[in-house]
């Protein structure tokens, strides 16, 4: 994995700051964990009015915190000015999502001026172990100059 | 589209059943519409606390509605010793998720004993118009045998 | 599935044009059949150095086809300056695909200026039966203004 | 990535085997390299009959390098009855796919009884260099009991 070197000198307080305005995060108790250029982590405690009838976190939950992971992932690199949308991703679940938390972690693949392809693989934590439960490939698109939306 | 027999005569029944399960889908106060066999559609109601950044509803929640819709749609065609499992999808986002409700539909493409391939649309409802703002393929697994996973 | 409006009055000879210029089309025999704006078809005669190792066309091929019918189909909406590049694509093969020849339809779901999504599908022609062997999603870019690319 | 026990002793001549009946593979001169458990790598000459437009070897031919790369690997681990299907892939195209000789390397994600996830990376080689230029994640099937399909 390569290191990259993003476009804005404030890019963690950026990334904390729109991360703050998402309120899906808020709701299902997600938190930020760490903000590195192009490599961002998610968190989140285990909770039963998340689950899917089986009892594991629902897909869609393991999907938002993945897709959130690389979309901040993704915005860390870019300049102030840009925005970020998710384009597009595909994600495998692996193993049932069961454990004390989860935990999303996204990494940018290939940056780019309009498109940012990213990784992202959330592992279920329990008893100290980390179990690798979904792996994601993320499409990100950096969006400029549509008014409201600057992250 | 071809119409597929179900496996199971009370298959909406079932899929009723399971979805009342999904603490999820209670979470986010999505409700199960049309179930058909190979066919079934979930709606969502607009609510501020399932945004995103800019004030669209989260992808993750985009997604989480057409997986279900999509799972429920291969669970409907199965027998009723099957349980439904997502195995992977990719979805893409075409327009921001904003409206009065969400309606996804999920329809199977290719039943199978194993693997049932399903496609899945989601469609923004405002002033009695209808836009299609994501569009998925998922695959779902029939496990039997499991204990614990009967829908 | 909407009619579309083809910015390039001359989209069908443009597309024949690059479709011309594809090596690898000549290379395993593939032609263009029907180009309409925002569809485009293309027929591949069986053949058996084209197969895997159970004898079925390779899914690289069948991918090869779907993905030239959706970026083909993306480029006959786009103006005449663009060029049209595949950003990714996910595919799923749902049955062995063996017959007399494969055919190919990519379709437009959403057009964009950059970004243009596209859903392909795959048949297996047989005694005039017609089975769906692969299903594909493509997000395609348009990029204009690179030298050498327009097409 | 963890290391991945076969449960076929003779793996590698099973992999090279069912490679060298791959006639695709034969007619677009692609050789396998390095066969190890659970990680398998293509290499390619690149040749202007396998390009698309704008002289870039074809989406299809990076795809089908990839996907046979994501097939080996995972064959590699299964019993010597079993025989692999893809199910399913998604691919990024990340840079124009040029240079002297594209390099795919497959890697079991998460082996399985009947799906096996894996990633594949493809690489242009050029001047002692080595550009990523696409990232795929596939499904893999494992097949038993189909006469004609033992690899």
């Amino acid at each position: 994995m390569k290191d990259f070197a993003s476009q804005n000198e404030n890019y963690e307080l950026r990334v904390r700051e729109s991360f703050s305005k998402q309120n899906l995060m808020k709701t299902i108790g997600a938190s930020l964990t760490r903000v590195l250029p192009g490599e961002v982590d998610i968190l989140l405690k285990f909770r039963h009015d998340l689950t899917q009838q089986h009892g594991f976190i629902h897909a869609g939950v393991v999907a938002a915190l993945a897709d959130s992971a690389c979309g901040y992932a993704a915005l860390s690199l870019m300049p102030p000015d840009a925005a970020v949308l998710t384009v597009e991703y595909k994600i495998n679940l692996l193993s049932p999502a069961l454990g004390e938390s989860l935990l999303a972690c996204g990494k940018v693949t290939k940056p780019g001026r309009t498109l940012t392809v990213c990784s992202g693989d959330v592992f279920a934590l329990k008893d100290g172990e980390k179990k690798l439960v979904a792996t994601m490939i993320a499409t990100m698109m950096s969006v400029r100059g549509k008014e409201g939306m600057i992250d």
